[in-house]
């Protein structure tokens, strides 16, 4: 069964863009995670792809790093 | 307090995209939903945006709507 790993595809371009867009926003996991209202390891969960993270929760990372919901599902390698 | 209000604007796109690449598709609510793996409500659910997806099942909907994951949050309303 390959369904666990194909349903990790959008976790992983997820977990990029928000460490891309975080890092050049200049602030750590824990700031950002605090700035959007989540628990302080939240961030590093989704970065590390451990977290499988609701629709709004993506929305409140996205307002956060100032871009649309659609940016943080963007294919950074194909670019 | 308006957070929940914010949050939502993630759930419009997906349903609107949902419905729209369904429709195209020809395929009912619950056949989508058998398609992908889902309850027969599901789809239902996240086009009425009562269900606050995950992103693993943002992308099993992706997958069987044949589109990648960006393409659910794609603003159509200012395309």
């Amino acid at each position: 069964m390959q369904t666990k790993e194909q349903s990790t595809e959008a976790r992983a371009l997820l977990a990029a863009n928000v460490q891309e867009l975080r890092t050049k926003m200049g602030v750590s996991q824990e700031k950002l995670a605090e700035m959007a209202g989540f628990h302080r390891t939240y961030v590093s969960q989704v970065e590390r792809r451990v977290a499988n993270a609701t629709v709004d929760n993506v929305q409140k990372l996205a307002n956060t790093l100032g871009v649309p919901v659609q940016r943080l599902f963007e294919d950074v390698k194909s670019a």
